[in-house]
């Protein structure tokens, strides 16, 4: 019998959109492990901790089969390594995303080539959505309910009234 | 009859460049009225404050019929929306705008469908013009009369030289 | 009062498809009119005649306000300047679109520098069906009634059993 | 304990390339059996026939683990779905085949939504390779020998003096 | 000193452009000898002959120092290797050019690593114009002298009408 | 005799990576001399000061003919011109890349009609490598030795433990 594959989907999920969670759901059913990895992000300040993105995150896909949420510091492909997975799970929605994508897989194919790194399209109806923008339209009171699941539209309300 | 359509071409126009004039002139001759939004742009510095911007295009657009000039701050979608217009008009120069130009788009269609994200081409001539090239050729004393308005590349000299 | 602004969106719509009738119904609201140019296709064979295709389209658009059907052969500069229309309008869905679309729009603006080509974008959900994988796939009795108009599923099987 | 995980890697590999190769061994250790699937390619005339395709595949892969050699006809996802597959693998070298491949796995995700494609790298040595491209270069007896396995570059250079 | 560096500008010229002309006078000022080689194009049929194609070109640079027209068949490298050339040049309109321009390349590279293949820019203002379109637009009689030089326009309108 | 030709290859080269040597390499070849400038980088912080930098290109060129290291800072056009330099040399990795190198290869032509810029493809092994990765794993602690000269790497790795 094979060993347990373990594939890992990394991330700074600032926050977590409909878009992660529909990447999360068609990879999870491709490996017998998906570890989701929410990145601490040092070199630009965050919405929301480390801790609290994990915390979302956990709650978002409590419904998803063998998904489990962890996170992590340093050369993702030292993460990786550590815990054995054989693929990187990334989304690919667009072109600009593909150039960028690329190069980071080649780079991390080269420090970890036992890692392949594996792409999906998200929903097309999902391909616009980022947290980079979502960030943006909570900031200015836009609606963001139909971009990210309805408790982080709440929380994220919240936190970017606090700041 | 119709009611009067209205379209908006919103940009930071840090400087305004000749390109940014040969799309309003485009733009101009497709709808009753053409709105120029000139934005606060809240997260970088600019070189010319907001009033200034709003000042030098209405100069720059003075002999091109049905424009008007404004400013505007916080959602693109709000500002869109009570002007009642029709119609968002973005200039494409490139594959990389496209990308970003048409993420923002779908974002916007969702935050207000009843407006239209609609894209025109400048000149070739003017493709490889932005307003960032522009004050870095600026700062660094080179010849930007060809790129902008003559009146703007004097107030851009001088400016760059008091700071 | 401004004359009659006229949009014209050139095609071979062999079959029509969802994405296109989705493009139609969002140029129909920014201009006075919209004629749909269905193209004689002189140099690859069409599964539907010019007279059909013209045929299904004015049936596709039938709810829809202010919408012209009518065929044309020749350059589409001749066709845009004989009916005065201001605008050409393409649906963007794709980089690899957007490069060719520009090329054709930049000649055309040399031909006709009267009309401007301007870009929309479908529903994300439509971006990826043309009218060549919906042949291939009711070639191999695939299923397309997701893609195009029920009455065109019905009438495109019909004739590729037929040939 | 999951059921087994069959993943399908279709082509016509007219004739298979090293960079074909490697997607395989990349894919196969993901899965616990890759099966490629050589198309019957109905419209455009193959250098090999179907069979010796098959033959050349199954040689080429003989010392890869869990991989199984077939051939396919129609529609895609009719194969994918008879072989219960969860995913269909194609490698990605430039940013047009993405939008390409793009378009295509949406379409196949609409007709077969419970099967994911993935899109893996090849190693950049081999991101320039196309089949067409060594046809083309067998055809001016140019060198083909570092692109193809050794036995296949024979038999290439033998097909295309008989024709 | 450095022995003479010759660079080759292969294409099929069906017909030549004013942005083939562009490309052909900024590279040969890069080289002490920039040879034109017009390819003989096996697979599709040209509106000219080679001996005409030549010919155009011998006079549309007539006026270029340090130019030389040849004509070339089977694969270019071998073309390159009997000249001794050090580089091919290639013009660079688009990204679409762009990926099928860095296949070749490499492809290339990998049969004559002596020889480098450089991109350089045409004007803007010839960067939408492609002999495809141009033997089109000249197919409807539409008006092409802005595109190639005077003598070829009315040499191709004068071959398209007897044909 | 023609005068000789110099070509210039600027970056800011925070470190060299293998990448750039290949491309020096290359375009070393095609011209009489080439320079190679070290730009000072203003707007951004660099990890080695730009006299380490010049000498770490020097010696990282030494065994490279006709190569000659500089610093410069101010336009690029500028330092073109006094150096009397026929042509820019860039490496082209990907579109991404290409867009932003077309937008400033034509700005530099407005601004520099005399002299040309050309692109050169890396080597494919190299073409995944950029110094912003390289100083991120770095930073991590991460095996660089791989992606840049030896020397180079310990150099690195020093003065991100100083900082």
């Amino acid at each position: 019998m094979n060993k347990k594959r373990i594939a890992v989907y990394p991330g700074s999920f600032d926050p977590v959109t409909n878009g992660h969670i529909d990447v999360i759901r068609r990879a999870a059913r491709l490996f017998d492990e998906l570890v989701v990895a929410v990145g601490r992000n040092t070199t630009k300040e965050s919405v929301f901790t480390i801790e609290e993105r994990v915390c979302q995150m956990e709650r978002a896909c409590k419904d998803i089969s063998d998904v489990k949420v962890t996170e992590f510091s340093g050369l993702l492909t030292d993460a990786v390594r550590s815990m054995g997975a054989v693929a990187v799970v990334r989304g690919l929605r667009a072109v600009s995303d593909f150039e960028w994508e690329f190069q980071m897989a080649l780079m991390n194919r080269e420090l970890a080539p036992e890692c392949e790194t594996i792409f999906l399209m998200p929903s097309p109806e999902y391909s616009y959505i980022s947290s980079t923008m979502i960030r943006e339209i909570g900031r200015f009171d836009g609606e963001i309910s139909s971009f990210v699941p309805e408790f982080i539209a709440a929380e994220l309300v919240k936190r970017l009234k606090e700041s």
